[in-house]
């Protein structure tokens, strides 16, 4: 069997960023086009864990909605623990947490952000697939998906496709991996 | 007659960066494959005038390779003055520049960076097409082709192209503006 991958599937504007300042995501809206999912539920059956930070999770709890993830949720955070109903909070490392999580057998899983958490993965060289969503603008300033200051990566383009929007999805793997690994 | 328009066509990573920190493009190497030129060429014909600043005049230089552009040259600079065989450099704002350029006839303006160049035209919404090349690299750190604090700008996709090196290049111009208003 081989190792469980650690997926990004995320959207940034044009200049890198991923929301506003002050976390606002209306420039999402510019996309937003019903029924199209932009491949997110076919995403979706993938995977079967989400790793979010902290902040990423206060924002969804924002929202106001229904609890969004289908999947067993771990919450990054230093300053919460335990467990709700929906997430199970993690204390340690991100790179423990995906040790511990290998040690199952399972689907992929899924890091739905925020940046820090996706920062601290790339650090560590524990991403192995990027879907990009490009949205067609210029945000200014924001909240980077890639802020400086982390190692090199070379990456492998697997797909790219446009939609009506003015969407482009580009979908990467780490460069140097053998194709064809993945036996389940 | 249309206003002639100003128009970028530059590489960056997936990261968002131009260059190293240090100014080094090992980076392109990956997508070199002559005599795949990505479209430069078809590009070049469709503009006579460019405009770079003077880091990027200096980067062009040290290349120790014969002047590259075919076309008037602008360099951008607080320091230099008067004009050498290839470029005329220019003291004033890149605004003033482009609409002396636009007192005249002609085709489209080329600006070819560096990214203090460009973050200027940002700023004064005087670009109008946007030919993104995105590398399949994350460089990790470096020179940004979106620096922080720029207004926001709308895009309309026109095109994306992927080629087989895993080089896309994403094609915008600046949204709200009617099509087909170039009358030449």
């Amino acid at each position: 069997m081989s190792q469980r991958q650690v997926n990004l599937f995320i959207a940034m504007s044009l200049d890198g960023y991923i929301a506003k300042e002050d976390g606002d995501l209306g420039f999402l809206a510019m996309v937003d086009n019903p029924p199209e999912d932009y491949g997110y539920a076919k995403f979706n059956e993938t995977v079967d864990t989400v790793i979010i930070g902290r902040k990423t999770y206060e924002k969804v709890l924002s929202f106001g909605i229904d609890w969004p993830y289908k999947h067993s949720c771990y919450v990054l955070s230093s300053s919460l623990s335990g467990h709700t109903e929906h997430v199970e909070f993690y204390n340690g490392h991100v790179k423990d947490l995906i040790a511990k999580i290998r040690q199952q057998e399972g689907k992929d899983i899924y890091c739905d952000g925020g940046a820090e958490v996706i920062t601290q993965l790339l650090k560590e060289d524990l991403v192995d697939n990027l879907t990009i969503s490009v949205i067609p603008t210029l945000l200014g300033t924001g909240i980077r998906l890639f802020p400086d200051g982390r190692p090199e990566l070379r990456l492998q383009l697997v797909s790219s496709q446009a939609y009506p929007t003015g969407l482009v999805q580009l979908c990467y793997r780490r460069a140097g991996k053998a194709l064809g690994m993945r036996v389940s």
